[in-house]
């Protein structure tokens, strides 16, 4: 399948790796379509791999992972393209961290978080929000913490998306009974307010290798 | 001891009822000395509960809890007169939801949360938050889920009343090793947060008999 994924951190440079070695076709997209990030991930990554703006990422795509930093999102997808995007799942693995105060801070919280805003601004595609809540080792390889037995969610309004992103999960390692199913993209809200939570008992535990299982 | 349990409701009644079976004597505080509530709860729990003011309650009680709505708690401290918890441990279960719009919204988020605000408005006050994170009949029996194996945060910028408050947790069931000191008090932005995760997972998993643990 051909994947565009939005973004040339960690986070995206680590699913793109792992599309990749799960047999998929993936385009890296960032500003520019010389970006030396993107560049230097395609070289290591194969034939597979390849570059581009933004743009020309979401329009190769035909599931989009945007892995662009929370506070700057909205702006990358609009330089994405709505027409570009129309009728594709996008997987929003992005928390809007405001790291401006030295403390992390939701940027997007209350009554809104910024799965809801890009479903909002972009109303013709699919957002799944998912994945924001571990850190990007553990997105593609949830057996690093205690063999994968904890959660990861998925949101959305879009049922047959919800279904593309946990079937993606499974393929990424995590078990199917692990994948909660929040509800619509409102529940965002709550996957993207947990980080705040995350944040501060990865500090006090020393380690961005933790999640949570959900105990009933 | 002698404790301050600020509101009437099923977590005050919850907690109260608590104190009394571990021997211990409680006001329960209300904006009037003679609310029904507090005093059917007086009525039944025996000679070591009586029923007062906010005020009276909080001038009682070595210990406070506040177990009154989030929304109004500030304005119920208020009441209670910072001069009547001055250099006293205050445990605060609130959270400041939200329901006006149907759906449960956290009302203090971003770089705040309830427990900052009490803390900042009652500086001679020791604030912990602790125990917003379940429902309130885990709070005082965390063995109704898989037998306390999750866990139970404290936040706040007091070590000895953090203390305090983890050695009341062991004794209301919570195991010390669950019981996790996220740091001084800003961290209970986290705790609370969390909350907006915790209603959508009680929903969909059709059950407030949960809470989460953290993996590693």
């Amino acid at each position: 399948m051909k994947f565009a994924v939005l973004g040339t951190g960690s986070v995206g440079c680590g699913i793109a790796d792992k599309l990749i070695q799960l047999g998929h076709t993936v385009m890296m997209g960032s500003r520019t379509a010389d970006n030396a990030k993107a560049l230097a991930w395609a070289n290591a990554a194969g034939s597979n791999a390849s570059v581009g703006t933004f743009a020309t990422a979401a329009a190769f795509g035909e599931i989009i992972f945007n892995c662009t930093k929370g506070l700057v999102s909205l702006e990358a997808l609009r330089l994405a393209g709505a027409e570009n995007m129309k009728g594709k799942t996008i997987l929003d693995t992005t928390n809007a961290l405001d790291f401006s105060t030295g403390t992390a801070v939701i940027g997007v919280s209350n009554a809104d978080s910024l799965g809801e805003q890009i479903q909002r601004e972009f109303p013709e595609v699919k957002v799944v929000k998912t994945l924001n809540t571990v850190n990007g080792k553990v997105m593609v390889n949830p057996n690093l913490i205690a063999g994968g037995d904890h959660n990861i969610f998925v949101s959305g309004n879009h049922a047959d998306a919800k279904e593309q992103a946990k079937q993606l999960l499974t393929s990424f390692g995590w078990m199917s009974d692990m994948i909660i199913d929040l509800g619509d993209i409102t529940t965002a809200r709550g996957a993207e307010q947990y980080v705040s939570l995350w944040i501060r008992l990865a500090g006090t535990l020393g380690t961005s290798l933790i999640q949570m299982k959900v105990i009933k």
